[in-house]
Protein backbone atom coordinates (compact mmCIF):
# COMPACT_ATOMS: atom_id res chain seq x y z
CA UNK A 1 0.00 0.00 0.00
CA UNK A 2 2.69 2.15 0.72
CA UNK A 3 5.42 2.12 -1.64
CA UNK A 4 8.53 4.44 -0.94
CA UNK A 5 9.07 7.45 0.23
CA UNK A 6 8.38 10.09 -2.57
CA UNK A 7 9.96 12.89 -1.00
CA UNK A 8 11.40 15.34 2.25
CA UNK A 9 10.83 18.35 1.66
CA UNK A 10 13.00 21.43 3.67
CA UNK A 11 12.42 24.85 4.13
CA UNK A 12 14.93 27.09 3.27
CA UNK A 13 15.30 30.81 2.70
CA UNK A 14 16.95 30.62 -0.14
CA UNK A 15 17.38 27.46 -2.60
CA UNK A 16 20.82 29.54 -4.12
CA UNK A 17 22.44 29.79 -0.65
CA UNK A 18 20.90 25.96 0.46
CA UNK A 19 22.53 24.49 -2.77
CA UNK A 20 25.93 25.16 -1.39
CA UNK A 21 25.27 22.44 1.13
CA UNK A 22 22.91 19.94 -0.44
CA UNK A 23 24.18 20.09 -4.19
CA UNK A 24 28.04 21.55 -3.94
CA UNK A 25 29.32 19.50 -0.75
CA UNK A 26 26.91 16.26 -0.26
CA UNK A 27 26.99 16.29 -3.55
CA UNK A 28 23.19 15.79 -4.77
CA UNK A 29 21.92 16.54 -8.44
CA UNK A 30 19.73 18.97 -9.08
CA UNK A 31 17.34 17.71 -12.03
CA UNK A 32 14.96 20.88 -11.91
CA UNK A 33 13.57 23.62 -10.50
CA UNK A 34 10.12 24.93 -10.93
CA UNK A 35 7.77 27.72 -9.53
CA UNK A 36 4.36 27.32 -7.96
CA UNK A 37 2.48 29.94 -8.50
CA UNK A 38 -0.35 28.44 -5.86
CA UNK A 39 1.77 27.94 -3.02
CA UNK A 40 4.20 30.67 -3.70
CA UNK A 41 7.19 28.91 -3.59
CA UNK A 42 10.12 28.04 -5.73
CA UNK A 43 11.34 24.16 -5.57
CA UNK A 44 14.38 22.18 -6.43
CA UNK A 45 14.21 19.09 -6.79
CA UNK A 46 17.28 16.73 -5.86
CA UNK A 47 17.02 13.14 -6.22
CA UNK A 48 18.61 10.73 -3.98
CA UNK A 49 17.77 6.94 -4.91
CA UNK A 50 14.10 6.23 -5.09
CA UNK A 51 13.34 9.71 -3.42
CA UNK A 52 13.92 13.42 -3.55
CA UNK A 53 15.11 15.91 -1.29
CA UNK A 54 12.69 18.95 -2.67
CA UNK A 55 13.80 22.62 -1.34
CA UNK A 56 10.92 24.87 -0.57
CA UNK A 57 11.88 28.65 -1.13
CA UNK A 58 8.71 31.03 -0.56
CA UNK A 59 7.80 33.62 -2.96
CA UNK A 60 6.07 35.33 -1.10
CA UNK A 61 6.49 36.70 3.06
CA UNK A 62 2.81 36.05 3.37
CA UNK A 63 2.76 32.52 2.29
CA UNK A 64 2.26 29.59 4.19
CA UNK A 65 5.38 28.44 3.58
CA UNK A 66 7.13 31.84 3.99
CA UNK A 67 4.71 32.24 7.77
CA UNK A 68 6.23 28.82 8.62
CA UNK A 69 9.79 29.86 7.73
CA UNK A 70 9.55 33.49 9.86
CA UNK A 71 8.14 31.54 12.98
CA UNK A 72 10.10 27.81 12.96
CA UNK A 73 12.82 29.52 10.37
CA UNK A 74 14.65 26.62 8.15
CA UNK A 75 14.26 22.90 8.22
CA UNK A 76 12.35 20.06 7.94
CA UNK A 77 8.76 20.55 6.73
CA UNK A 78 6.80 17.62 5.58
CA UNK A 79 7.30 14.13 4.18
CA UNK A 80 5.56 12.76 1.58
CA UNK A 81 5.20 9.14 1.05
CA UNK A 82 3.76 7.66 -2.84
CA UNK A 83 0.96 4.65 -1.96
CA UNK A 84 -0.89 2.83 -4.66
CA UNK A 85 -4.79 3.50 -4.04
CA UNK A 86 -5.09 7.39 -2.50
CA UNK A 87 -8.68 6.65 -1.51
CA UNK A 88 -8.45 3.57 0.27
CA UNK A 89 -5.22 4.90 2.24
CA UNK A 90 -7.52 7.94 3.00
CA UNK A 91 -10.35 6.07 3.77
CA UNK A 92 -8.29 3.90 6.01
CA UNK A 93 -7.03 6.87 7.70
CA UNK A 94 -10.39 8.28 8.29
CA UNK A 95 -11.68 4.46 9.82
CA UNK A 96 -8.68 4.76 12.66
CA UNK A 97 -9.56 8.76 13.82
CA UNK A 98 -6.87 10.55 11.42
CA UNK A 99 -7.63 14.03 10.32
CA UNK A 100 -7.22 14.98 7.29
CA UNK A 101 -6.00 18.26 5.67
CA UNK A 102 -7.53 17.32 2.26
CA UNK A 103 -10.74 14.51 3.15
CA UNK A 104 -10.29 14.05 -0.82
CA UNK A 105 -7.76 14.29 -2.99
CA UNK A 106 -6.31 17.11 -4.70
CA UNK A 107 -4.78 17.23 -8.11
CA UNK A 108 -1.34 18.50 -9.71
CA UNK A 109 -1.43 19.50 -13.33
CA UNK A 110 0.34 15.98 -13.77
CA UNK A 111 -2.49 14.34 -12.71
CA UNK A 112 -0.60 13.25 -9.37
CA UNK A 113 -3.53 12.99 -6.61
CA UNK A 114 -2.45 13.83 -3.18
CA UNK A 115 -3.78 14.85 0.60
CA UNK A 116 -2.07 16.38 3.76
CA UNK A 117 -2.88 14.74 6.86
CA UNK A 118 -2.67 17.11 9.95
CA UNK A 119 0.34 17.07 12.25
CA UNK A 120 -1.03 16.62 15.10
CA UNK A 121 -2.63 13.26 13.97
CA UNK A 122 0.84 12.02 12.61
CA UNK A 123 3.68 12.65 15.72
CA UNK A 124 3.57 16.55 15.04
CA UNK A 125 5.19 15.57 11.66
CA UNK A 126 3.03 16.83 8.57
CA UNK A 127 2.18 13.86 6.68
CA UNK A 128 1.53 14.42 2.89
CA UNK A 129 0.22 11.15 0.59
CA UNK A 130 1.27 10.83 -3.14
CA UNK A 131 -0.69 8.74 -5.87
CA UNK A 132 0.97 9.44 -9.39
CA UNK A 133 -0.89 8.75 -12.62
CA UNK A 134 -0.86 5.82 -14.53
CA UNK A 135 1.96 5.55 -16.77
CA UNK A 136 1.10 7.16 -19.70
CA UNK A 137 -1.75 9.07 -17.99
CA UNK A 138 0.57 11.90 -17.42
CA UNK A 139 0.86 13.25 -20.81
CA UNK A 140 -2.77 13.31 -21.36
CA UNK B 1 27.88 8.97 -3.52
CA UNK B 2 24.48 9.39 -1.77
CA UNK B 3 23.12 5.82 -2.28
CA UNK B 4 19.67 6.23 -0.60
CA UNK B 5 17.70 7.93 2.01
CA UNK B 6 18.71 5.29 5.41
CA UNK B 7 15.96 6.47 7.78
CA UNK B 8 13.80 9.76 8.61
CA UNK B 9 13.60 9.82 12.76
CA UNK B 10 10.58 10.62 14.31
CA UNK B 11 10.86 11.47 17.55
CA UNK B 12 7.99 10.64 19.66
CA UNK B 13 6.30 10.82 23.08
CA UNK B 14 5.24 7.36 23.26
CA UNK B 15 5.87 4.20 20.12
CA UNK B 16 2.94 2.94 21.21
CA UNK B 17 1.36 5.92 20.46
CA UNK B 18 2.90 6.80 17.42
CA UNK B 19 2.00 3.46 16.10
CA UNK B 20 -1.74 4.16 16.11
CA UNK B 21 -1.04 6.17 13.18
CA UNK B 22 2.49 5.18 11.50
CA UNK B 23 1.23 1.27 11.66
CA UNK B 24 -2.65 0.88 12.06
CA UNK B 25 -3.97 3.56 10.39
CA UNK B 26 -0.78 4.16 7.87
CA UNK B 27 -0.40 0.39 6.92
CA UNK B 28 3.65 0.75 7.90
CA UNK B 29 4.66 -3.21 9.06
CA UNK B 30 6.95 -2.81 11.92
CA UNK B 31 10.37 -4.81 11.39
CA UNK B 32 11.66 -4.96 15.06
CA UNK B 33 12.48 -2.45 17.80
CA UNK B 34 15.19 -1.78 20.30
CA UNK B 35 17.11 0.13 23.24
CA UNK B 36 19.86 1.98 22.52
CA UNK B 37 21.01 2.71 26.04
CA UNK B 38 23.88 4.65 25.16
CA UNK B 39 21.17 7.46 23.28
CA UNK B 40 19.00 6.38 26.08
CA UNK B 41 15.95 6.34 23.47
CA UNK B 42 13.55 3.35 22.35
CA UNK B 43 13.31 3.18 18.42
CA UNK B 44 10.87 1.24 16.10
CA UNK B 45 11.69 0.67 12.26
CA UNK B 46 8.86 0.80 9.89
CA UNK B 47 10.34 0.15 6.31
CA UNK B 48 9.10 1.98 3.41
CA UNK B 49 10.54 1.44 -0.18
CA UNK B 50 14.07 1.13 0.28
CA UNK B 51 14.30 3.59 3.66
CA UNK B 52 13.03 3.39 7.24
CA UNK B 53 11.18 5.33 8.63
CA UNK B 54 12.51 5.43 13.32
CA UNK B 55 10.56 6.33 16.00
CA UNK B 56 12.62 7.58 18.81
CA UNK B 57 11.40 8.09 21.80
CA UNK B 58 13.57 8.93 25.22
CA UNK B 59 13.58 6.58 27.98
CA UNK B 60 15.03 9.27 30.35
CA UNK B 61 13.63 13.03 29.94
CA UNK B 62 17.25 14.48 30.81
CA UNK B 63 19.02 13.03 27.37
CA UNK B 64 19.47 14.30 23.94
CA UNK B 65 15.92 13.13 22.60
CA UNK B 66 13.96 13.67 25.92
CA UNK B 67 15.53 17.57 25.79
CA UNK B 68 14.71 17.79 22.51
CA UNK B 69 10.97 16.48 23.03
CA UNK B 70 10.48 18.56 26.16
CA UNK B 71 11.52 22.25 23.81
CA UNK B 72 9.84 21.22 20.78
CA UNK B 73 7.77 18.63 20.83
CA UNK B 74 7.26 15.31 18.65
CA UNK B 75 8.18 15.46 15.27
CA UNK B 76 10.45 15.12 12.45
CA UNK B 77 14.15 14.76 14.37
CA UNK B 78 16.83 14.17 11.21
CA UNK B 79 17.26 12.29 8.20
CA UNK B 80 20.18 9.68 7.07
CA UNK B 81 21.42 9.06 3.98
CA UNK B 82 24.00 6.61 2.89
CA UNK B 83 26.69 7.14 1.20
CA UNK B 84 29.56 4.58 -0.41
CA UNK B 85 32.64 6.76 1.16
CA UNK B 86 32.08 7.83 4.69
CA UNK B 87 35.69 9.33 4.61
CA UNK B 88 35.52 11.00 1.19
CA UNK B 89 31.88 12.40 2.00
CA UNK B 90 33.41 14.03 5.58
CA UNK B 91 36.53 15.37 3.38
CA UNK B 92 34.34 17.05 0.72
CA UNK B 93 32.09 18.68 3.60
CA UNK B 94 35.11 19.68 5.45
CA UNK B 95 36.11 21.08 2.06
CA UNK B 96 33.02 23.04 1.42
CA UNK B 97 33.03 24.59 4.99
CA UNK B 98 30.68 22.51 6.60
CA UNK B 99 30.47 21.80 10.09
CA UNK B 100 30.19 18.28 11.00
CA UNK B 101 29.26 17.01 15.00
CA UNK B 102 31.15 13.91 14.16
CA UNK B 103 34.30 15.06 12.01
CA UNK B 104 35.46 11.45 12.41
CA UNK B 105 33.10 8.59 11.97
CA UNK B 106 31.78 6.81 14.61
CA UNK B 107 30.65 3.10 14.86
CA UNK B 108 27.74 0.96 15.80
CA UNK B 109 27.90 -2.52 17.19
CA UNK B 110 26.64 -3.76 13.27
CA UNK B 111 30.12 -2.04 11.95
CA UNK B 112 28.02 1.12 10.41
CA UNK B 113 29.88 4.03 10.77
CA UNK B 114 27.84 7.09 11.09
CA UNK B 115 28.82 10.75 11.29
CA UNK B 116 26.12 14.21 11.67
CA UNK B 117 26.51 17.55 10.15
CA UNK B 118 25.61 20.94 12.20
CA UNK B 119 21.94 21.86 11.37
CA UNK B 120 23.31 25.32 10.85
CA UNK B 121 25.03 24.40 8.29
CA UNK B 122 22.28 21.99 6.46
CA UNK B 123 19.04 24.08 6.22
CA UNK B 124 18.03 23.80 9.71
CA UNK B 125 18.05 20.03 9.29
CA UNK B 126 20.10 17.65 11.32
CA UNK B 127 21.49 15.82 8.57
CA UNK B 128 23.53 12.29 9.69
CA UNK B 129 25.90 10.03 6.91
CA UNK B 130 25.45 6.22 7.05
CA UNK B 131 28.14 3.71 5.39
CA UNK B 132 26.91 0.01 6.11
CA UNK B 133 30.05 -2.49 6.37
CA UNK B 134 30.39 -4.50 3.64
CA UNK B 135 28.38 -7.48 3.01
CA UNK B 136 29.67 -10.35 4.95
CA UNK B 137 31.30 -7.87 7.61
CA UNK B 138 28.68 -7.19 9.66
CA UNK B 139 28.79 -10.68 11.51
CA UNK B 140 32.48 -10.64 12.51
Amino acid sequence: MIKRIDHLAIVVESIEGALGFWRDALGLPVTRTETNAREQVEIAFLPVGESEIELLEPTEADSGIGRHLAKRGAGMHHVCVEVDDIEAALARLTAHGVALINETPRVRDDGTRYAFVYPRSASGVLVELYEKPEAGQASI
